[in-house]
């Protein structure tokens, strides 16, 4: 239930309903709006509710209209912006993250880096840990990955952003990533989502590849019902027939989010189509979409990356899509900052 | 097989390399490009081409790289400008089209068609002849549609696009409109394909909502090897296992298609998402995804449409969205036709 | 509407209910069961039903509880069961019908009869129209192909199935098959399906690779609606993301169907699974599942076959087949006949 | 690599090749089959396998055929027989294992537990960590649920599966359970995969519901190579567009599998189709595609259950569903025990 307070209620007002739900057993969360304030009451069942309605200050009790609670825009309807550095993701810049699918080097990150942020972007994407399906693949570098993507952002002061592939590692992977990354496969990880949302370090939740929209919602509320609410969701495709593409991205659940929750929304072209070729187009189509910004793979030389090159860009290939995505931003009125001077 | 001519080859060249090939029993078809001319030999098998290569003229022979042929850059590298009225489709103008899914008055088409034409869209849709899942719901208007869809286009001027649901109304839907639709379902209803590709009119052929790619492809190989050059394709949403919109837009399709064919691809969102709320938002996607237009649905009381109604766009939002796609056209550098003054 | 009738009304009160609702423009369709008749009425708007629950006879007017009517358990509780030559479908006998799927030559279609027939196999199969996804790939032996399917049923008593594609050879192929096949391409074409519906002959329609149960069900109620109510359904496969079998083989389709329709299933597992090495697996599952047949491809060496050879038996792999089918139907109280001598 | 023995070859010879290979870095894993023994080299890069085919006792030397390795048939072409308690399973008998979807209370469990065991059933089913999609649904009682189930087995004597959430909960899990679950959510969790496969418990693995037969079976590997060869695999259903049943059961996957791998294969009908009306049918095609065995959801009062009542068989139900399996199983040379007397 959503109790939603009069614009006109006092602090004492708002302070006396939540005292009340209190001792009647509930975990009443309150939600400042710029508007008004709505409390939200999470519990499903046994609720007593009564008088509540009619207490100074309540204007109105209602149901939520969804099976999630705090994602929703019933309990938050202004949207959410994530602040990183000096990068606020969620507001009006449109944010570039990239960098290569596995951190493999010191040099193969520091020089990637350095395109990164020369080229406009914001965010330092990187893989420590690996999720690989087979056992036998390449799982990263680890802690030693950690450090490199930290000495990246020494240099370039980018700010980082890593998987953590299981509930043990979240400690060690917090100490030196800027947002902690919750790959497609644990999407319904529910003991890694309950680690991530005791942090209070940005988060981004990639949709796992035969969810929909609702349970990827619902995964979000386990961040947020954790404690967690600096909460971002991605699209990174979805499994389909078709087979000219690695996956099938889905690009209207930008459409369905903005209007569902109050999260920011990044894509991930790169892993959607699998194929280089696709990659700028999906990148451009994803600014028009809405979203608040996107996560591409980059890599010095994607011919010999140890995962994912024949989905990666070349540095040139980067600084001419990073080109031609500021007119589109401009055009949706989400700028992107310009780019560090060549010389 | 393609047989790729030099630059420098000349017509009489040209000429005995094609009598050669009929009198080996071929079915030879040119391409003549701004660059140079390529022969396409599309039987697959008992191909003597002995002695070809070393024709006069003759530049080189190479297998096509892909299972559809007459669609591909392989055959004809230059983008298709399909021409209708004054409307060029796949050149440099994004084309809207829009109209209401089913003609039901000439009161509701003409109104739509005012408001279109108002807009800046290019083209009316309309549907006459429905094809429907259940045996009980409303078919269409029929020749009456069409006699109502050619009323607009006097008024208006506006080319219309309407749909051949089976071979036998072929001719006389094609008596009436500029662009000959093959719906969804019928993609893979060969004997279809094959009376419309003995048409000398543009189609626009769907992609079945069960259909790869490359299916779409081969369909329209039907259409061109049966004649029929002036073809465009439609990306209108798969079916996948998400049920928040009605089907998944596969935008990457455009990007896919664009790379692999000639011709020029067009999105529908408003059957791909299926609700009004993420149609704008899939329009400009698409803008910047690369396709040369798109087809959308209007009407003057969606709430009162006999179908589809849940996903037309009222007459205010379809100006404001067309506000919303020029200035991202113009960051494609894909301009679109100001709107007539309204006054 | 479905207006039951009470078990103890009479002829004279029936007759008296249907001329009335043709008096008020309804198209009643009288439904015989062993128990009682039902009058179904597909007319889904302006229904003037006034007092006709009071008229001697009746015993109750409901509505659907489906999309789908004449096919519904609703109209007819009754299983229909379909008779081809001395063979009855939809009965107590599981029915094998197998063949190869494109005739190719008398030897190859004459030696596969004899040996469907020694087997014990109740049906012929055999493409003579093929519908292909390249329109540079066999298309099948056409009228030729249909003379040597009558030729085999002349010589083994068999009946025959085959493919119509196209609603303009429906005569053609109706005057010599003993079955009409709509195949998973066509299950949406309605001009066909209204073509085939005007027919009096058995028909098998299968469903659309990417077809939901539901619409291949309202498929088959354009064919029963046109008045064709010798109807069978076809599961064979559907499309998702997994790349192990060609198709996913639906079985549960069987059970779905089988409790909210009349009609017939038969499964085909040979173009779902689309490999040699699953079919007998999936053959043997559909006899459990509860199916009234399968339909399977034979041919007398795969190797070279000129279409789906990978996924046709041998003749030795049949017989094989055939043996181990026999104990699960007489478990599922399903009989087969047993083989003919082999002396 | 697979190193292939000759059946000649002496247990010193074996000891020869294995020594040297440890020497130059391999962790070689030796097979002992009944014909002959197979040593598997995991190691994808680097190997310095030289001189090793000429080694006395060495037959040959090749490369795995697939990309899953120790679950391979070549690397164990014998089935794999899981034993627990006195139930052999993947061996000649067709096991049935059966519960509730979630321990409830333990009146509710050894009420289910005895019918279980009256009928013929050979495993308790039941839940006591439920991974729920929304955070705020019915999580289970966790372990009081485990000691409610440790009761159950004694009373009964039947061994008890249930399911692991989280790498965490494995030594508290381990120490209750017969078998161990690895759920759909959860196939792959690394994490988790690899603290199940340092245990040395059967461990029954069900494939996520977006996840390709491939997947699973490297997800399997997982927990081999971690040292666990108890392993099951389990067909549980994948997500399609169909919504007629809640997932698309795959039962050709029984087949991929059986053909791929030589661990035993379990179906779990009730998650596949989600409705009881369809669970029996589902059953009975399982045994005759050559499952191993299934598990059902069986409750005392489904209509009253806290999770998946609607698709949970009543104690008739399932003693019905018991009693037609028989005949089945027994056509297929897979002999159920008879129930116990009644009386």
């Amino acid at each position: 239930m959503i109790i939603v307070m009069k614009e006109s209620a006092t602090v004492a007002e708002l302070g006396h309903v939540i005292k009340l739900l209190e001792e009647r057993g509930f975990n009443p969360r309150p939600n400042h709006g710029a508007q008004r304030t709505v409390i939200g009451i999470m519990e499903a069942t046994g609720n007593d509710l009564s008088g509540i309605a009619d207490l100074p200050g309540v204007d109105q009790i209602a149901p939520f209209s969804s099976s999630f609670k705090m994602v929703s825009r019933d309990f938050k309807p202004e949207p959410t912006v994530v602040q990183v550095g000096d990068t606020a993701i969620g507001g009006q810049e449109f944010v570039v993250m990239a960098g290569p699918c596995g951190v493999e080097s010191t040099e193969q990150l520091l020089s990637t880096a350095r395109q990164v942020k020369a080229c406009g972007g914001r965010v330092l994407r990187g893989g420590a840990f690996k999720p690989r399906t087979s056992p036998y693949s390449f799982q990263g570098l680890r802690e030693e990955g950690l450090k490199i993507l930290a000495a990246a952002r020494q240099e370039t002061g980018l700010p980082i952003i890593t998987e953590i592939i299981s509930p043990e590692l979240v400690p060690l992977v917090a100490r030196y990533t800027d947002i902690m990354q919750i790959g497609a496969r644990n999407m319904q990880n529910y003991a890694l989502l309950e680690a991530v949302g005791r942090e209070r370090k940005p988060v981004l939740l990639k949709r796992g590849l035969m969810s929909t929209i609702e349970e990827m919602l619902l995964a979000a509320e386990y961040l947020m019902s954790g404690g967690n609410t600096q909460v971002m969701l991605c699209e990174r495709g979805i499994r389909t027939f078709e087979r000219a593409t690695r996956n099938t991205l889905d690009l209207s659940a930008v459409s369905v989010i903005k209007r569902a929750s109050h999260l920011p929304v990044i894509v991930d072209p790169s892993h959607a189509v699998g194929h280089v070729d696709y990659v700028a187009d999906m990148c451009r189509a994803s600014v028009a979409a809405g979203a608040d910004g996107i996560i591409i793979e980059v890599h010095p030389d994607p011919a010999q990356a140890l995962s994912d090159g024949q989905q990666s860009l070349t540095f040139d290939a980067f600084a001419e899509l990073m080109e031609s995505l500021r007119p589109l931003a401009a055009a949706m009125k989400r700028p992107m900052p310009e780019p560090a001077r060549k010389g």
